[in-house]
């Protein structure tokens, strides 16, 4: 129940070439079902900052078995999870993770987008997790 | 004054039994008067990402001896607690930490709990410190 | 191919039972597949720096599939492996920390104990280990 | 003078395929002249513990242009790097890390590989290397 680097490589390739098609340049990385590092990709000329970014992205989502997005709209100020980033050496709490799930509708690891606006790294966050 | 590992695993069963009555997966953790861990368990399929939350929030709670939340509301934006879990290598302070006291009511150290919504965190943490 | 809570558990009870057998007190971790806490018990008056390091043996043995003490042989001045121990923010690479296999020899976790001479260490490691 | 990520993924696949050759899993990281990851890829099956310590070579053989294999020899008790270990997060200096320079002889980048005995690492670091 956990992704191969097969189908980890498979996600790179079909975000790389999402992120082409959006005229962005993106820090990709996948991590299997125990948030560890499958693969990752940076393309050239992304932000450097967005490395750690990415990766973070792809940890925080298969944290909590949902898009990094969600958690972001409950972790603001007065919300009941505020200040959760403080947690897990650093979450990314904005979109641009998203669990990725096999045929069964198991989560089998994850993928984190990070490069752009954050409505990009969402985009193309989902045509990775969506290959496979 | 200390919690023993006895009581720590009476209130990791207490609070699993009310987790499982709730329909939960929980991380709980309990710490001692030192804010050292004494005992964990994580429940099958908890979010990976509440093992970390829910060891802060024991320590949280035994950090300044009254339940997470409280601290949380302090912590907010123009609160005068402003941004407190960037002490103490990361706190928690949304609710789900408790302290636990002896006969006497004095404190011998926390409950952290995470895994669901912060109310259900909370509910089962209480069940976890009164079992003691 | 993870560990369950339940069989963590009963590492622990075991690991307990063979610490007191030989008069010792000893912290115990239990990680899974992917080298993350699922249990955890501390015993009475065991010593506090053991906490952290009954935790990195046990994913340290997971980190890679064997027995701590045998990384230990291979990291001296001189060997192979000279200071291993500052990668995956440490490892403890001296005896006490052991793989966790199912009934097929599938390796689904690992136990770290410490808190006395590192022979017995290993010898209550293997002890929770050979209970599942 | 910077690797690209079509070239970081030549030296992947070429890494990969040499580790096929030789029976052995590993973990395989290419960083740019910044000592930034560009990309990475991680054999099923191969240690986990091995993922943080292909980073660090690829990092450490770029930090000093040298195979990582070189500065451990400085290392050692005694020597004139004793314990450089301790910089810059933590150096890995055991074979494994060889810089990757273009055509011109310039070095563009670094590759490392972990997840064997350390002569493995090697050879399939400088089959990456040279793919380039």
């Amino acid at each position: 129940m956990n992704i191969t680097l097969e189908h980890a490589e498979k996600a790179i390739v079909a975000a790389k070439q999402k992120a082409t098609e959006i005229d962005t340049k993106m820090n990709i990385a996948v991590v299997d079902a125990g948030a560890n590092l499958v693969a990752f990709g940076r393309m050239d000329g992304a932000w450097l900052g967005s490395l750690d970014i990415s990766i973070k992205k792809a940890k925080t989502a298969r944290y909590f078995d949902m898009n990094t997005g969600s958690i972001g709209e409950l972790s603001q100020p007065g919300g009941s999870l505020y200040n959760i980033e403080h947690s897990n050496n650093g979450l990314i709490t904005f979109p641009g993770g998203v669990p990725i799930k096999n045929a069964n509708g198991e989560i089998i690891g994850a993928i984190g987008v990070s490069g752009s606006v954050v409505e990009n790294d969402h985009t193309v966050a989902e045509a990775g997790a969506s290959a496979i």
